[in-house]
């Protein structure tokens, strides 16, 4: 396992680079891959990026984006080394890594604690919030000036992965790089603006139809919303635009387990699930066949119908509280 | 005008203080009234805080909260000076003011620009994301240690008037301040969900029904909502509980201005008005007999119903964005 410095020194040796982040990339994998991308640039060397599916709509503000190229377009000979970023196991590029050449050196460099250590050299901290703090802390090893651009990428990389700076992850080191960031030219307003306001009229009825669905149940300690397929439909949204929605359930008064459930294209019924305090619904997911952490978590279950699915979560939970359900 | 030092000294010179902030007191109000009052005891001072109307139960978390006593319980005598925190004037403790001894000292610390330096001394700075930051620089200045529940005061103060380090604010010093007092023992998940996460079922629900009326005009620049009387007493809520509902109109992509009509109990109506880029709702709302900032402002107009209210306010938006209402 190597540090920041010595990841550093690795990548110095390298002239031709092909980063890649995780597919439905988030800031932090968008952020940090062009934070990295523009300052090995800045080095002189050649670089090309890429994640699987595209960057959405909402992060392509972010400086270099134009850059990101599909994974047709990568020509696996062309590169001296592979760093993959923000991605537990090398799956989650899936469709870049059967591209590259065989025996490719390749640079792991990420914060998820369940990281497989899948690289030739790998540079895991799981005490960062984002794996853009990580990049950071390399750019600052060999040198490189964090010019406007590079805050933006690794502005936005931390203050998405860190909910700006709400989730416990924030530590001060987080708040420190930060500050460092926005004397460099990162804007809060600005990119806070850019990622999370530009939502479609019709995802923000969707969610006010969706809350208008929630409930809790009468020990006040579950909070429960339902997403029916026709509603959906009707505003031509699919079930991945009410992503996030269940944090909304999390915010009731006295609530400890929060849950969505929805209809699936696939027939199934998948259940989001979020907690306060200190119920675990990463446990309860995983009874459940799902999985996730212990504040954030989810699974897919063959129920016909969201009121069988109900019966079976609540059940477990109840189970779990060491409650009577009922 | 003083700077934090000077009334650092200023402060030291007295021994019983009545600290008060503003009515329908925010994070800010609260946590850096708190913050003061903690760290003034710490050196030996007597310290009696109040505000006009109490503290909102969602901030009751904040550590001395039960020590914030109610106007009544003021006695003129017994002070040898007044702090006023957060307080553009001094009509915002109105119930405190009254009471005060005539003559006595008053310490006025504030950041809004709009500051009438009302006081014997004033700190007023601008550049300050919140007044819990000057608070932070005066403790420094008088050798207060930041322990815990003053860094969870502090850290309330600043993360609340910042929207968790997203508005435009947000300074380098903000968040190296804001480091600190988690170093010290702030934990910006807790105080993020003892702040945000304890929403009635009444309130969420409304919101899903105000958000089915959201609206776009035919430029796509002005997005809104409306907000009729009988649907929040059908809910048992009154208009202060869809305060900042306003802000999902703003989350609509390419959206410039935000708007929420809302029928009051006086048989007026209330304009919400919120911003994104270049538009100004402060001078807006100026124009229609109201006020506020250029990203926030607001009017109440004398229309008798929301669609008459709509059409005036419309028509100035035009106007300001120089395009052709119709």
């Amino acid at each position: 396992m190597e540090n920041h410095q010595e990841i550093a020194g690795i990548l110095l040796r390298y002239h031709r680079f092909l980063i890649a982040t995780h597919v439905m990339p988030d800031g932090d994998a968008v952020g940090s891959m062009l934070g990295l991308g523009l300052g090995l640039q800045k080095k002189g060397r050649r670089v090309t990026m890429t994640c699987p599916g595209g960057v959405p709509e909402n992060l392509r503000f972010i400086p270099g984006s134009d850059q990101i190229v599909a994974a047709d377009d990568i020509q696996s000979s062309e590169y001296d080394v592979v760093v993959v970023l923000d991605s537990s196991d090398l799956g989650r590029i899936e469709g870049v890594y059967e591209r590259l050449s065989p025996g490719i050196p390749i640079v792991n460099i990420d914060h998820h604690s369940t990281n497989k250590g899948y690289g030739t050299y790998n540079y895991v901290d799981s005490s960062s919030a984002a794996t853009g703090e990580q990049v950071y802390k390399i750019l600052i090893s060999i040198n490189v000036r964090v010019d406007p651009s590079i805050a933006i990428c690794l502005f936005t990389a931390i203050a998405t992965d860190t909910g700006f700076f709400r989730f416990s992850n924030t530590t001060p080191t987080t708040l420190r790089i930060a500050a460092r960031l926005v004397e460099r030219g990162a804007e809060p307003s600005v990119i806070s603006e850019q990622v999370y306001e530009a939502r479609s009229l019709e995802n923000l009825k969707m969610l006010g139809r969706v809350l208008d669905t929630l409930q809790m149940d009468k020990t006040g300690k579950i909070a429960w919303m339902e997403v029916y397929g026709n509603r959906m439909s009707e505003l031509s949204l699919d079930e991945g635009q009410t992503e996030g929605f269940v944090n909304y359930a999390r915010m009731v008064k006295g609530v400890e387990v929060a849950l969505i459930f929805r209809e699936s294209a696939d027939g199934k019924i998948r259940v989001g699930m979020r907690s306060k305090g200190e119920f675990d619904v990463g446990a309860l997911a995983e009874t459940l066949g799902g999985g996730g952490h212990a504040r954030a978590a989810g699974c897919s279950l063959d129920s016909q119908s969201i009121s069988e699915a109900k019966e079976l979560v609540f059940g477990k939970v109840y189970e779990i509280m060491g409650l009577a359900g009922d």
